[in-house]
């Protein structure tokens, strides 16, 4: 049986994805968390199964991790393998806890509850116990899209996931905040979608377009008195991200 | 005979898309420019057909539409619509030169030379002589993707196309900054095409995830440590977007 401790967006994305593919499964949430779930879900800590867990997938905040560990540890035979599964958090601080059997499986994708997401398109990284590396085999059912890193590799990839989603999301925002009605961010996502793709195929420098690698000053000075007019904040992060686009495209070879 | 007056990515995508729906096109190309192509292309002035002319799409820089205006407008007769395409140039740019039959047909999308686009995917924004409309219309082949938009709202849109093309794409550069072999962007395409496509169902507030949302103090300090060891400059920008996404949760009624 495999243990999921912490029924967030991750443990949840987990849980699904395990009990789909055929394992017997046991997700720890919260007691006032509401789940229907076609697999054993507890809200207490004593009413989880612990002697029966095979694997444990810790999937709490990470703060809570070496508290979480140090619970659990006492409560798992010695040749359980235990994961943790955040970006930003090394591998040592379950270390202490479960020694060789300790291991991180980290997926680099943005989970949301009852958003199902596309298992093998997107990499799931492991380091510690080969069964981190087995388990993410398992995940993804593509070997091709399983990759080792170590903690610190992990905290860069978490840091660039952050600017390609988390920042890209705020964009979105920005670029709402400017449009008038009956206008939405609607009109923005065939424009986006077209970045990645040539992104597929073409680098940053590359596949960059628009006022600034232009180097057009009149439209920039455009810009910039709009958001000055309609939308103040967005003015110095227009001003920052224009800067940052000059200077790469300054350096680059690509004309 | 349709004229499309600058060969750059603009001036390319029509001439092939109207050539595509059966018009007779000729394209007006610079001297030094590569191009072939199934329809007329003119390297002269002295060579465009301008006599034959029954509409003129002006793809050229923003600086240059009022002397391209000027110098085209005795050759045409006064009935042949002239249209510019930029986001960012009022339509009365060209109002003194070409009077009710000015317009403004403005596609909402990143164009690159040899990218075929699926019109009819994205907007296609219009404004000026009516003929703008039908013009639009034919482009995208459907009516339900044009929008009528004064020369305020399409800076606006402009705008904000610059955050959601120009600036994810910077984005990207930056996430790829960070990364140390053998990782490159592409572990970050399936997270970014997740965020879209929640942007088609979520508003930003509650699509956001990441350590900004959460407050996550923590990670926001090693994601700063780290870029500040790595990637210096990217530092003050992690800062000011995380802080942008921070202000605009706290003032969200999303929890």
């Amino acid at each position: 049986m495999v243990g999921i401790v912490g029924a967030g967006n991750v443990g949840q994305a987990l849980a699904w994805r395990l009990h789909a593919l055929g394992f017997s499964v046991a997700l720890l949430k919260r007691p006032y968390q509401v789940l229907e779930a076609p697999f054993a879900v507890a809200s207490s800590w004593e009413g989880f199964p612990w002697p029966a867990l095979e694997t444990v997938f810790l999937c709490v905040r990470d703060v809570q991790l070496p508290t979480v560990a140090a619970q659990i540890s006492p409560r798992l035979t010695s040749k359980v393998p235990v994961f943790h599964t955040a970006g930003s958090v090394e591998l040592a601080v379950l270390e202490p806890f479960f020694g060789s059997q300790a291991g991180v499986v980290y997926p680099l994708q943005s989970f949301s509850v009852g958003r199902p997401v596309d298992w093998g398109q997107f990499f799931v990284f492991w380091e510690g116990t080969s069964a981190a590396q087995t388990w993410a085999e398992t995940l993804t059912q593509d070997a091709s899209k399983v990759r080792f890193a170590d903690s610190k590799t992990r905290l860069r990839l978490h840091v660039g996931a952050v600017f390609t989603a988390n920042f890209v999301n705020a964009l979105f925002h920005m670029a709402e905040t400017i449009l008038p009605a009956p206008f939405s961010r609607e009109v923005y996502l065939p424009l986006t979608k077209e970045v990645l793709s040539k992104l597929r195929v073409l680098s940053p420098e590359k596949a960059q377009t628009g006022p600034a690698r232009r180097g057009d000053q009149e439209t920039l000075a455009k810009h910039l008195a709009l958001l000055q007019e309609v939308a103040p904040p967005l003015a110095p992060l227009y001003q920052h991200l224009s800067q940052y686009i000059q200077s790469y495209m300054a350096q680059s070879s690509v004309q």
